[in-house]
């Protein structure tokens, strides 16, 4: 049975005659994850989606809202997620892209103060108010294009003070703006200049860093960069168990330049998301799939450090494991701030259908973020994170690059103006 | 000498003390086809830029304004130019693009009305006012990243009501927008359902569609698509032939998915530009710098299409022949409203460099319209078109998607609210 129609049969559940909705949305059509219907309506209360029916039948089901919208035959989608951006950050890597251009090598980019320690330096430099004010016109951007849940990692920081600074950072931009944040501390993303160890590294993240994030409450989730540039297997399973320890869940950077066998990893804790996947041996995608990981592709960075090995999409496909898309915001190797046109980079590098894109950036998203139960799909008892789309036909979303944008986008049931 | 090392020496014939200028922008860094200067000052009288200097020599200059304006360091810009549009359309290809990512073959796709045919249908089904309704905010979205050039071409009419209809529509968009609209006639696009012979659909082009486009003031230049799914060099150049029968400049589509020597067409004819160019020779790049002829790169289609073979850009650079690059925004290769992920595309996939890139969409793209001596540089009295910019280095523009936009837009010296 489609998604939809299990949301109609709860309608009889519905309780439409006790209260009036906040909003009653009719003449639309709906993008879910499952078949289309024709003339739909829907019903917010208090925040959450409250009703789900023909648009013939509002009357005869009593539904009355304060805000009554005629779609005129829009398309409905949830609030769209982001579920992989590193969205906080100061500076920007412009010159030394210009420099890669220019054909500086490797060794004059590093000389000349580029790559990842150069974003640690520029975050470290700033002040927490300066980087809300530097980090909140990104948000925006997503907002504006439909965008109502994103997940932010620390990981330019890199110290005590500055990776809990960062995660602050991100749960004002919470507070800031209508959209939800979900935080991942990523201590185990580079090794900052003071050491020159990486395992001293690891262990002072988890006697010192992880203890103190945890205690201010500020990670949703841990996560590690497991390869070559980054760190061992072997050292990310102690920020794994570190993180079991401090009840946090796991997700993590793995297969993305080379095989590690990070997925695994992932999978033997039970993880929300195994991140990039280029180099994936198709032999691990049932254990993910098994274990309850979801893929979260990342076709932005694929297209910005110009890779040519994909990942494994039909295996994953067979599989049926679920394919959540993100942005990988970044100002390195995904300097992208715009989720739709991720999507676009989806279908054309990728070649996932738009449909499978669809769902990446809606209902595997939120399972990326084990927030499946709330967000990602248009249901009743779901959070009425909601976007009104004019177009004709969902592949619109992701065909093409700036000629779409929501007509009307509704957080928690209240239109957001952008 | 650096142009804009050239436009100060300028500044001894500049009117400086016998009027008031409308606008003043001082504390500003300009990018231009020259080296880079310090803390500059601008002036804009009567829609042309009519000073520039040093911001601190402008009271000493008696340099006065109406409005003047502290830039803050920011960085100025000549509008962009997006060179190669076929921005007016009806319709989308969006169910075309599911299609093949679902994997259906190009016969289910023209089965199901797929290809330039649906958009030609599309485009004639819509009346002249539909028409400028539903292009608008495509030229909207270019115009509000600073866009203030916009070359469009007809080419989806395909019989004289259609073509004409859509050269009037580009006519009007610019007279309803603050944007310069050039206009290009693209008769020979593709064969329209009703004809069955190339050559005779040609003939029709020069007997019929051609004088009457000239009669009608319609057209700026003329185009044509030479590629066996187009038409032929020798039918390329009847057109050509016309053309220069009517004075009117020439421009084409070539070698872009095969070589038909198409380029050398254009170099014969002394044409504006030759757009596209994968699959151009070496050997005719010098052929087309004798002629004076611009090479307009096209990255949007490249990408959309995922093709492989670049063209040959390290021989157009040691040869030094002007590369413009343009948004080739079209329904189908290229649906792409945005030049600034363009300009990204440019950088990543042809590894142009910033500086080529940022040349590609102002003086070089003002060349291929034949526009340079009036647009595309911050120069003494050329228009003012300028965009001023919040970022710390030009490359700023180029090296990421959607992170910056113009924070002012003037066209003709007026600021634009976007």
């Amino acid at each position: 049975m489609s998604r939809f129609a299990s949301a109609k049969s709860e309608t009889d559940k519905q309780n439409t005659d006790s209260q009036i909705s906040d909003t009653l949305i009719y003449n639309l059509n709906i993008i879910d994850c499952g078949p289309q219907c024709g003339k739909s309506a829907v019903a917010f209360t208090n925040g959450v989606i409250s009703w789900i029916g023909n648009s013939d039948d509002r009357q005869q089901s009593s539904v009355r809202a304060k805000d009554e919208i005629d779609a005129e035959g829009q398309w409905l989608s949830p609030g769209l997620i982001d579920c992989h951006t590193h969205l906080v950050y100061g500076g920007h890597r412009a010159a030394e892209f210009a420099l890669k251009l220019e054909g500086a090598s490797y060794e004059e980019i590093s000389r000349k103060g580029g790559g990842i320690v150069s974003t640690v330096k520029a975050t470290r430099n700033l002040s927490e108010s300066a980087l809300v004010a530097c980090s909140q016109p990104r948000l925006q951007s997503l907002l504006a294009e439909g965008v109502t849940t994103v997940e932010i990692k620390s990981g330019y920081g890199l110290d005590l003070n500055n990776e809990i600074k960062m995660l602050r950072v991100a749960r004002q931009l919470g507070k800031d703006t209508p959209v939800t944040i979900r935080t991942s501390f990523l201590g185990a993303h580079a090794l900052p200049p003071e050491f020159k160890d990486k395992d001293e590294f690891i262990q002072h993240l988890i006697d010192i860093v992880m203890p103190q994030v945890q205690k201010e409450g500020l990670a949703d989730a841990v996560d590690f960069f497991c390869e070559g540039i980054g760190f061992s297997r072997s050292q990310c399973e102690k920020i794994c168990k570190e993180a079991v320890k401090l009840g946090l869940p796991i997700k993590g950077h793995v297969e993305q330049l080379s095989n590690l066998n990070g997925a695994t990893l992932i999978a033997e804790y039970n993880g929300l998301s195994a991140d990039h996947l280029e180099h994936l041996h198709k032999d691990d995608i049932p254990t993910l799939k098994t274990a309850g990981v979801v893929a979260v592709l990342l076709p932005g960075a694929f297209y910005s450090l110009s890779e040519t090995k994909l990942p494994p999409i039909q295996a994953m496909r067979d599989h049926q494991l679920p394919m959540a898309i993100a942005s990988d915001l970044n100002p390195g190797s995904s300097p992208i701030a715009s989720l739709l046109n991720i999507m676009n980079l989806a279908c054309v590098q990728y070649k996932l259908t738009p449909e499978e894109v669809l769902r990446g950036v809606t209902c595997h998203a939120a399972r990326a973020l084990g927030l499946e139960k709330s967000i990602g799909e248009i249901k009743v008892g779901m959070n009425a994170d909601a976007l009104l789309w004019p177009i004709d036909t969902p592949a619109q979303l992701c065909y093409g690059m700036n000629l779409v944008k929501p007509s009307r986008i509704y957080k928690n049931g209240i239109q957001v103006n952008v």
